[in-house]
């Protein structure tokens, strides 16, 4: 990530500010507020604004006339018994917008959520920074052979050399090529005077997937715990995941009791099925249990198996 | 309207905090955050949270690093210029949050706005209030002869007194029998200590529609001026009107830039269909134009003559 | 629940349509299409469009050309996996419609379901037709002593007659008078020549909370499934887990499928949290365990207890 | 377009179905289900779905118990009716469902409409078909130089020559090595047997933006309209206006009676602002008007005077 002068000073400016207010503030969550956190090779999250505390949701679910709270005790109950309870709009009285800059292609996966507020920086109406992103060695993985959205192995040695040098030199050359049809640099400068430049919503077309954009996002609590719970899962693409850890770690600067509750009930928890609770009730008794007649099947059994710290009986 | 003193006590220590925040604040706003202002005969509006300011609708759709605004006039161009083209998304990065009570049939109207976060008193939960609209004289309206769903002149004497009379004997009465029935009293006492109570998520059935409920409200200022656009028109029932009004002044004290556009664009505007287009250019030439052939019904013809204060033109 | 001769003869004719189409169709669902299921004393559930089938899901998570199913096993296997892992977009691409006819009370609490679409009848506009709820004996429970907003024992005796004299005699009430402020009855008859009736957007308001309504009511199969979770779950409040059963049996008809997976992995499946995981486990080793140091609330622990089958163990 | 047999037969498979339904058909609409309309190069158009037609908004406003319609003449009034005054909700009671295939550039402008349901072709999980969208010669234009997000003049000569080799030689260079790193072929071969393939989750960040993608695309009438009021729009970019103008037939097909009220009110006419109607009032009276003091800044000015024909007051 490499901000410009003028970009670190805006920053500065907006952290510098002290403004006065009656509203509900949350002083660990202000001493990021603004900040670009690092993401990925160009990317970062920036907390830019957010409403409310654990007390608003509180305060909404008793539909009261003061602060949510008398006791932070009484509050974390609750809140855990909400969370527990699939309650939902509590949670959505509270309210976070985040500055992103991400890979196009993670940005693809991340606007399936819906249910969030969204202006992306527009390359009909810019130009798009000249940034995109290769992965780190580590993360450069063969196609898994069990799961045909997964990853298996590390490439290494000269496939991987191999595979860096194509996505660099592709996302360079095809950046040129987008530079030239615009008859304009990423700087703003001409390439020839005398030619005119392709529209910049034809020319955006040649840029590959890895190219980095931008947006403002902005969500409730809820929405951005379905989001986490999504995308900080082990089954998300590493992309998005280091995105989502970023967050997760400042839901939790923001709303600690919260962040406590949701990763006790969701992110820790697991689901057991109709027939996966018949197993499980087979071996409190002491019972032995098999696959045959379980009504599981392998993938399911597996998980079932793992989740419970059975891994002896995965097959 | 009348607060209890621990509600009073508990608005008052809230609006007495004074916290420090790098967040955008309007200090317009902030002087009524919290306030309960007097809407019907027992309701109220309080705005209790809100995030960003018109700064912040430039700032998104800029995806800027810094505040959205270099100068006030640049602010206000882009600003009209995204609502004159229904650009949507910059005003859905502001958002409010709002204390209502409300009698429940006028609540019912204002729940089909589904783009907001409600939490609503819940009567399974707790006893409501013994408060119920009794509309005043001058809205004490017979059924329209023109419009199916409208108002026509004032009732008066003794047909207006046999109504106020109905309808507050009849709102007394049930709650009365609610109370009843519940085996306990709007002030916690018990009704009679040898019974039990009719459980409250069935008890409050006999609840008439003019009881008051309460509810916090969120929404972002898109779906705000989308509410308020329909509401706070003449068409919409005068009781949720004047909801709609005290809120439009809330907007009006927070982004004041925002206000003036969706004034002059939205509610000081209006639409004129492609068979009214015609109708209009030929007046404008200065040639003769009626209703045969013009492809309009009566009341689109009037509507459109009305628009534009050609009221002699009306049949 | 009466209809009357003109509205069963309505519902004959749509029943009568024999329509040839190239989408998909759904015989067992056709057979109750616009069938009126009795819901409560005077309402219903009635089926009257739908759009999709099991196939559908599959269709749609493969983005195929043809129809999405080679073999049922496989389409079966495929949503299977799609309900454990919660893919969500593909169950989107089915939808239904119903008509519901309903008491007030449980439309409030059915309509906090935003992610559907609704028409429903209009009192602005029309008169409500003179039809009110009252519970069977055997559902005029008590309030729960355990639980804020639950229902306790059944009220018997007096009691019990007393509070249905209540409902009845204030739902009678309110509805007359309701006429009289009119000047019209429910049948379109006027109660006095020489008056005005008061507007029935007015008049409304003088209805008891029981009084039934109707309306139109779409949604996508997966927040169809969403709200039955939620609404046929043992915490629902029993008048609307009545519409939730019914509907439940229309998901059976509609996707058979889709109704195994739905009633597997969510209705009988359980949810453990962190802190509930390390229980199980050890109870699954044979070794003791107790609430304390086990970081659950008593009624955590009770909940785990019984979704395992250890009442043996509840505190 | 170029469809493979197999995708040949399965469409000609499903065209030739003959299901019999209670529901409401639309023979129009049938006639053309599932046929794959060409768009732009190499894309198309699928309707594969729909539920109900013009009757069914007139049935859900009502409220009815049958058909929505006695008289076709009575329909046309009321959806003209509810169009003219956003009435939204009876057209929500329609539905609809695509196929589209579509560059990937156009599927980030698409997908910002939120309010539709969306099963994207996942390249994590399969390889992309090997086509690119390349602009036709009379659509390679210029950048706007008035409308920092339009087009100007059409490129011609050599430097559209140019911009046309770039875009085809760099999305055919990216795509190859696109399947080098997958060590998989579009056609499912082998590249060399000897090395693994990278993740397709990670390979497809080599493409450009002009890749064809495909998904499912369903949504309600009304957020059809919304959808194709502002892409079939002249301020629309060409290359979604092209998918919006297919759709738009299909509506006509599907629901003609609210494709007509549509385009009155909505494509054809125009909006006017609190200021803008001063100035043609103004003009019917006959009075000279001039941009000072009229509050209108040129280019609502301009916008104004071209709705109503008044081409020569430009300025």
């Amino acid at each position: 990530m490499s901000l410009t002068t003028e970009q670190k000073k805006e920053i500065q400016e907006q952290q510098a500010q002290s403004n006065s207010t009656k509203r509900v503030t949350v002083p660990t969550l202000e001493k990021i507020l603004y900040e670009a956190i690092p993401a990925l090779d160009h990317g970062f999250v920036r907390v830019v604004d957010y409403m409310g505390d654990d007390t608003s949701i509180v305060q909404s679910a008793r539909v009261s006339y003061g602060k949510g709270t008398k006791k932070v005790s009484t509050d974390a109950g609750l809140i855990k018994y909400l969370m527990r309870h699939w309650h939902s709009t509590p949670f959505e009285m509270c309210e976070i917008k985040y500055h992103i800059k991400l890979p196009i292609f993670i940005a693809r996966q991340w606007i399936r959520h819906r249910t969030a507020n969204v202006n992306e920086y527009s390359a009909r109406y810019s130009i798009l920074d000249k940034e995109f992103y290769l992965p780190s060695s580590e993360n450069l993985a063969a196609q898994s052979k069990s799961n045909r959205q997964g990853r298996g192995d590390i490439l290494s040695g000269e496939q991987a050399k191999e595979v860096l040098d194509l996505l660099k030199n592709d996302a360079e050359r095809t950046y040129t090529n987008y530079e030239t049809m615009l008859n304009e640099r990423y700087d703003g400068t001409k390439v020839d005077e005398n030619k005119k430049g392709l529209a910049r919503e034809l020319a955006r077309m040649n840029l590959t997937l890895n190219t980095y954009t931008q947006w403002y996002w902005k969500t409730d609590l809820l929405n951005l715990m379905n989001f986490l719970r999504l995308r900080a899962d082990h089954h998300a693409q590493y992309e998005i995941r280091v995105y989502a850890d970023i967050m997760l770690d400042s839901l939790k600067k923001w709303v600690p009791i919260t962040y406590e509750a949701f990763m006790d009930y969701r992110v820790g928890g697991t689901e057991v099925s109709s027939k996966g609770k018949k197993i499980i009730k087979k071996l409190i008794k002491g019972e032995q249990v098999n696959i045959e007649n379980s009504g599981l099947s392998n993938r399911e059994w597996n998980e079932l198996m793992i989740s419970f710290g059975l891994e002896d009986k995965i097959i």
